[in-house]
Parts: structure tokens; sequence; C-alpha cells
């Protein structure tokens, strides 16, 4: 039996999770961000300490605790080099983990722990090179090469969200500008559904959101394209040129057996998923040869949970 | 001992090549690339059988056969899936070898031979994690993760220069638009500096080649913006703005510990790396980390028969 632990800027969620990926029992607190990092790994012990009791386990039944966070964490020396989100500056994230628990404590970025539980339990399970992609607030990634993350030699790769696709385009929160991470996020086809109805009133767009842009979400542009709006139609094909592009590019850099695809706009399906995949097979490198296969990712926000519980396997 | 093939279109170079990387001796002749395989495929084995002979070695020195060639090879199956530039289509390369010579073969892309050269026996052979970038009439690349060629599961992975940075960009011979090759390849680079002679006849671009923009080279623009010429500094400082684009894109998806630039631009030195560096350094997404390290090639055209040559290592 793992610990995994998905540390959020919002909540702590930590799962018991066997060999196999499966989560047995879990719990979550919140997070409380602003206090000092004492005080949140006291937490995030506590909570392992009471998932386990609560699922009728014991301490010695543990094998470790993985630890899945935001930021560039150093599994090597234990730290959590920085955390915007949390505010987290060369954290000694085992060392105090171990305060609490005398097991073996390892840490990993969030997105590839959620790739790596998609490789272990998930989409990927059947293959041995996966990247996962999470559209979200940003676009996460996560790169699995023999069943393992790869994250190069400083632990920070694996940021494909950060690659520019539009270069001196929109500009992305890292600093450049045209990140793929602009344009695919969720984020980004929302700032594309809202521009979509301020230059178009009389779209279905602002009927669905009562006229309150704020109001627009990941889903919106597919639900006015679905009522048959051309402005959302357009909204949606736009979307999915942006969307495609950038996993040319990954396929054509690392070409996965598979791509997985997370996040709320995967919810959309084979709507999303069909002229994607023929936009990609279109326009990848390499033809006549096995191709990168798609698949929507399968485990949704345990992912983090699970990979994290993972790192010990 | 090993040998090493570096099979191209012209040419077909062939070395005798120690554990070390060091070319013991090599020899070269035309390739005739319009002729049948199995004709190519002979003078190969006996160009290795005379460049064995004429080093004082025998056969029972040599360890394997490996050969680079352009396109993408199948090694598990020994096949040369396709090369464009060879007419050659499922070429089973290494059955052909081996009616000659009874020893292990090996095949793979040329550019992951550079890559591996580079790594076993040049400008990256400290690290682990490198990756080798060669700015020719395309843009070349090869990943090296712990010091094996990384070419996904179908081995076409590491096409890392048709990976799109101006969507709807510059045509690519790839078939899409704005792949990093379109811009930061010499013919990219050529195709830049003649734009800007016709936008400026009285540059001195159009002087150093006569007026004949057929003679403009990848050392034109650099070779302009050395005498003053403004058009040819701001030609120049364009093209390093794409070049690091594209490897702030590599970095912050591999963050390999090296990556090494090849190819003729190369001989800039200086000149190119030092706005180059001081770009990526700006551009990547982790900064307060160790970073990937910039280096020019060491092996010249030799990197492709060590490479080859060190694929049975």
């Amino acid at each position: 039996m793992y610990i995994g632990i998905d540390l959020g800027g919002t909540n702590i969620a930590v799962g018991l999770v066997d060999e196999n990926g499966t989560i047995i029992h879990k719990d979550s607190i919140p997070t409380n961000a602003s206090r000092h990092y004492s005080e949140i790994i006291r937490d995030m012990a506590q909570l392992s300490l009471k998932v386990i009791e609560d699922a009728g386990y014991q301490l010695k039944d543990i094998k470790s605790i993985g630890i899945g966070s935001p930021g560039t964490p150093n599994n090597e020396k234990g730290i959590l080099v920085y955390a915007n989100n949390l505010q987290f500056y060369n954290v000694p994230m085992r060392e105090e983990m171990q305060k609490y628990i005398d097991l073996p404590v390892y840490i990993e970025n969030d997105a590839n722990c959620a790739a790596l539980a998609e490789a272990v339990a998930g989409a990927a399970k059947d293959v041995n090179n996966s990247i996962t992609i999470t559209l979200g607030t940003g676009v996460g990634s996560g790169i699995i090469i023999n069943k393992k993350i790869y994250s190069g030699f400083n632990y920070a790769g694996g940021e494909l969200g950060h690659t520019v696709i539009v270069m001196d385009g929109e500009q992305c929160t890292c600093g450049r500008k045209g990140c793929w991470e602009a344009y695919a996020s969720a984020t980004g086809l929302i700032r594309q559904t809202r521009e979509a109805a301020v230059k178009n009133p009389d779209s279905i767009i602002n009927k669905l959101v009562d006229g309150d842009l704020d109001k627009i979400g990941g889903k919106t542009a597919f639900d006015a394209a679905k009522k048959g709006d051309p402005v959302g139609q357009k909204v949606v094909e736009t979307y999915i040129r942006y969307l495609a592009e950038g996993i040319v590019n990954v396929i054509n850099a690392f070409q996965p057996e598979m791509l997985v695809i997370g996040g709320g706009i995967c919810k959309e399906g084979d709507y999303l998923l069909k002229p994607l995949r023929e936009l990609v097979k279109d326009k990848v490198y390499s033809k006549d040869i096995p191709q990168t296969e798609i698949r929507i990712a399968q485990l949704g926000n345990d992912a983090g949970i699970i990979g994290a519980a993972m790192l010990g396997k």
C-alpha cells in the first residue's frame, strides 16, 4: 500500500492506494495556503495517518508516501524548489514530513503525477511511452518514458504548455508570447470565446450566458456550436486547430505510443476528439509508420493522488 | 573496434572507430543514389572491408557495424522504412549487409547518430542527457537520454525541426506551415537574407555577392553584419530570435543538461552564441535552478560515422 498526496493551492487530498493504482480510501482538507509550510506539511502528515486508520490499515502496511505538488520539486534532495501559488521556496518537504511519519517520501510535480497515474492505471496503462496533457487553467503535461517520469536533468522538464506555437503571439503567464498554453488551455478557449462574443453580439454565445461575458466557460463555445451557432462553431474549430498544432509538435518530438488528454474540455468527447484526430493525422511528420494514439484521460481528479502514490512503486 | 557507415544522398563514408569514438581510419565513395539498394549496400559492405584492411585490422577485430541513414529506420527489424532522398522504402538493410559481412548490424537515423557521437565523444560527453541540433539544409536533431538515442515508440521521434513556432507561417517541406526548420535552418537564413537584400538594394549584402542573389549563403548576412551593415545586422538578429525561440521550446520540454548546436552556421562562434545564450536565459520557463548549457558541436562531419559506430557499443 502507498500514500499519495495531492497538494493543491486550495485543498490537500490524500489517498491510500494499492499497487495497481486503485484508491482504497481518500480524504481532503483545505490547504489554507497562506500559512507557513511547516503547518501545511503537518496537516498533510496528520491527514495521511487519518486516511490509513480510517481505511483499517496500519503504518506498517504502507511502503512509501508520494507528494504531488505544483512547481518544481527536486526529489533527489527532497525539496520543493519553488511553487508560486503556495509561496514555497526551497521547502524541505521530505524532512518535514518525516518528522511525523518515518517512511520514504517522494516528491514530484503534479502534472507529472497525473501522467504517471494514467500510465500506471489509466488510459496509457498498456504502453511504455506516453504523454498526458491536461487542459485546464494552463496546459499541464507529463512525459512518461519506460513507465517512468521524464523531467530532464533538473526535474523541470515536461513543460510542453510553455512551447511557443505563435511567435510574438498572445502574452503567456510565463513571460513569453505565443505559448501553446495561451491558446489551448481552458483559459485560452474562454478568451477566444469572449472575443468572438464581443465581435458578434447576436451569437448564441451571448444568449447562453445571459449577456454576461464573465459567465463564459470552457463549455460555452461548444454548447453554442452544438446548437448550430456559426460563431461558436468557428471558435471551436479554431481552438481545435491550436490544440492540434501543439499536439503534432509533441508527437514529432516524442512519438509517444499514447497521447492522453485530460481536463474539463475532454468532456466534449468525440466532438473534440474526432476533428482533432483528423488534423493530427494530416499534419504529423512521419506518416507511413505506426501512429501515436490519442485518448481521453480516465482518472480525472484522482490522477494526482494515484500518481503521487505510484512514485514509490 | 566498430565500423560506422554514414549513408548520404551524395557519399557513403565509412570509418573504423575505437570504443572511445575515435576514428582510426576512414574512406568514402559516391553513393550514386539512383541505383538499386542492393548495389548501394554491396558498396557499403565492400568499402567497410577495405577500411578494415587498409587500417591493418581483420574482421574478427570488429564488434559490429552501424549505419546512419536519412529517413526513418526500424532497428528492431533491421529495415530502413523510408528515406526520400535515396528512394528507399522498406529496404532490408541488415539482411543485405549480412550477405557480405557476418556481424551485428544496427541502423539509425543520421541526425540521431550525430547526437550520439557528440554524447559519446564530443561536446556532450560529460553529461547523460543531451540534445544535438544541426543547422543545415534543414534543422536536424537527436535526443540522448541516459547516453542512448530516444526516438519514441516507432523510431521516428526527435524531429524537433518539425515543430511549428509560427502557426500558419512559412511553408515547410514537411507540409506544415511555420516549422522551426523553415526559419532556423541555413536554408531559412538564406531566404531571410535574400528577402532583405531585395528590399534593401543598397545593403552590403548585395555587394558581397556582386548583386547575384543566388550566391547568398549562410555566412552572407553574418559577414555583412560584421562590416556594420544595419540590414545584415537586422537579418542576423531576427535569425537568432527564431533560433532561440525553438531552443527555448526544446529546453522547456526536455531540460537536457547540454544542448549542442552543429552545422556551418556554428562557425560564427560567439557572434552567434552570445546573443543566443542571452535570449535563451531570458526566456526559459524555470529560472532559479540549474540551466541547460549551450555548446557548439565538436565532431563536424565525422559525427555521422562516429555515432553510427557507437550504435553497437
